[in-house]
This record gives C-alpha cells, sequence and structure tokens, in this order.
C-alpha cells in the first residue's frame, strides 16, 4: 500500500490591512501557482469591459445578492459605497471536495466572517514591508479632514488587531518572496500531521 | 521602522522508523539546504578513517560521555550495541541563539527525549513509501528466527505510534520531494504568528 497523504483540499485566506498589497500578491501567485483555484466573488456592481461572468465575477443583482445572504450561500459579504460583494460558498466548498486548494484575497472583516463557518482554513495575514507605508496610507494626500484621518487610523488600527486571529503573518517586503512564502505555508499545512489524520485514520494499521 | 520576523533559529527534528531513509533525506539536505546547520553528535566509537573531530562526530571517551549524561550536557542519547551516540547540547543552543537553523536527524527513542526539553522544536515524521518496505525490513533476509522478527514488529509498532506527537508527517516517496517539503515546513514555521508574536511583541505599537 502507498502512502497517499493529500486528501481534502485546503481553503487559504490572505488578508490584512487596505495597502498592504494583497492584490498584487494575489495576481502574482495565479501567475506563479496555477495549481491553486482562486475563488470568485459575486457582486452586484454592472461588469466592467472585458470583466467575465463566473472568471471576473459572478454578477448579481440586488436583488439576486440579498436571497443568497438570507440563506446563507456567502461564505462572507460587505457593502463597499453602493455595492455588495461576497464569497459563494458552493463554489469554494466544489473546489475543496474535488482535492483543490481555494485561495480567498479578502478584508479582514470579511476573514472574520469566513473563520466562522471554516475554521479549518489556513489564515494568512499579510502585512506591508514597513509600519511607514500604513501611516502613508492612512495620512493620504493630506487634502482630507482631521475627521477622515482619524477613522481611518482608527480603521488600521481594528484591522491590525485582527493578526491574533491568524495562523501566519507574511510580510510583503517583495512579491515574489510572499509569493515563495504563501506556497512553502500551503506545503506545509499540507504535511502536518493533526491534517493528515483527521483525513486517513486507517494509515498505520498495515503493521 | 521595517518588519523584520526572523528572530531566533529553529530546531527541526528529523525522525521516523528504522527503514524510512532518514539518512539519505538529510544527506540530500546537506546539498541542497546549506543555510541549515546539521547538528554534530558526539560518540564512544573510535574515529574511522577520514573522520574528523567536531564535523563527523564530537569523540569521546566512556567516562566523557558519562560525565555529558550526568551533567545533562545531552539533549538525548542512546547506546547501540557498545557504543553510545548523543547530541551535545551547547553546539545546538550556540547555533540557535545566532539565528540559525538546526537540522537533527535522529531515532524516535531520541526525539522523544529532545521534546522534553525542546517542546517549541518542529519535529517531522518521516515514513517510507509504502508500508510494504517497512514489512521488508523487519522481514529481513528470512534467516532470522520467529523471536528476532517478533521483537522487530515490536520495536516497529512502537516507533510508529509515536507518529502521535509528531507537528508534521513526510512520506519519502521521492528524495528531491521530501527535501522540498521539509524545506516548506521550516519556511513556513518562521512565519507562524504564535511563534513571531513570542519573539517579537513589539511590533504592531507603530501605529
Amino acid at each position: 500500500m502507498g502512502i497517499q497523504i493529500n486528501g481534502k483540499g485546503l481553503l487559504i485566506v490572505l488578508s490584512g490591512p487596505s495597502g498592504a498589497g494583497k492584490g498584487t500578491v494575489c495576481s502574482a501567485l495565479r501567475q506563479q501557482a496555477p495549481e491553486l483555484v482562486y475563488s470568485v466573488s459575486a457582486t452586484t456592481r454592472p461588469p466592467r469591459e472585458g470583466e467575465v461572468e463566473g472568471i471576473s465575477y459572478f454578477f448579481k443583482t440586488r436583488k439576486e445578492f440579498r436571497r443568497m445572504i438570507d440563506q446563507g450561500e456567502l461564505l462572507e459579504w460587505a457593502r463597499y459605497v453602493d455595492n455588495y460583494y461576497g464569497t459563494p460558498r458552493r463554489f469554494v466548498e466544489e473546489r475543496l471536495n474535488e482535492g483543490k486548494d481555494v485561495l480567498l484575497e479578502i478584508e479582514v472583516q470579511g476573514a472574520k466572517q469566513v473563520k466562522e463557518c471554516f475554521p479549518e482554513a489556513v489564515f494568512i495575514f499579510l502585512l506591508p514591508p514597513s509600519m511607514d507605508e500604513l501611516h502613508a496610507r492612512i495620512k493620504g494626500r493630506g487634502t482630507e479632514s482631521e475627521q477622515v484621518m482619524t477613522d481611518r487610523m482608527q480603521a488600521a488600527r481594528e484591522e491590525l488587531n485582527q493578526i491574533h486571529s491568524y495562523d501566519y503573518v507574511v510580510v510583503n517586503d517583495e512579491v515574489a518572496r510572499a509569493c515563495h512564502h504563501i506556497r512553502s505555508i500551503l506545503v506545509a499545512e499540507h504535511h502536518r500531521r493533526d491534517r493528515i489524520f483527521k483525513e486517513q485514520p486507517d494509515w498505520l494499521e498495515g503493521i
């Protein structure tokens, strides 16, 4: 009997504060790690030129999106300005059941929601190379009101405080390095004894 | 302030049942991962031609070895046939304090001893590609007595049962693959949030 240790796919949640470069790292991963499945979000915003249904987004009317929320079909969702964005549960679960690893690149608040229904997911917190970058982001162009600055500072603090519920911390000092670290985390997680034994408890019975 | 997340080195314990190929994987790692420090054992067996003190082994008299045991200078030790083998604690601790990762390739019984004084080490259990290989090893050339076979079977079962106290399981189906998995585990462990925060709790105070 050959020993196989990769069972069900892993759900990887890549999150972190605004300005950490989640989107950039995720785009680079798409190039370098085609073995990963990238979750497709649902949104109520209208498609832009070139965007493809089911690849860029699942485009939904507000009514459809509301129904998805009500029926628990979204792992997480949020409203930004006038539009809703969320992660359809079925797409993720189907890929995991096929044995694929699925990567979710989402905001910190969304990640918190995912942790409630997928505590076994791998949570990676991406940080910018220095705190100065976060500060620069918060200060913006210096034209904002004091209230805007205070609100942003508070939002950043709340995001950073969530780091304590993450499994891993990756610093985005260089995109290729961050990608390497994320891929290594994935490989390692597939070899964690407690994951392997949950999936294949009949392993050692051959002896 | 730049964010640095690598602090103290990690102690990695590579163990597993006899016949898993620990030595082969460790030799391959020496070639591929020169950033790792490989622990040097102490032994009472006489040096063979070409072996160098402090590189191949630390060669000790029985009296010296006994003294090391008595004074707690060994992380683990065992007797094989007429000779003693052990891992000097100081060598390991000095390299860890320098920020180096140290790899210990040892028997299952030794790994258990290390876990007692170094619970924060990373424990990797190496398995052969199939259970047949372990069986073949136990059966040997078929010339052994039934008692020898029964003893070996019992020893193998005891070794395999220790898998439950390991952090990771790696199957040695291909040496290069096993090395890649071990190196990925190391990278991942350096990014574990609970390790990072133990070492640098002042991290998020910049905001």
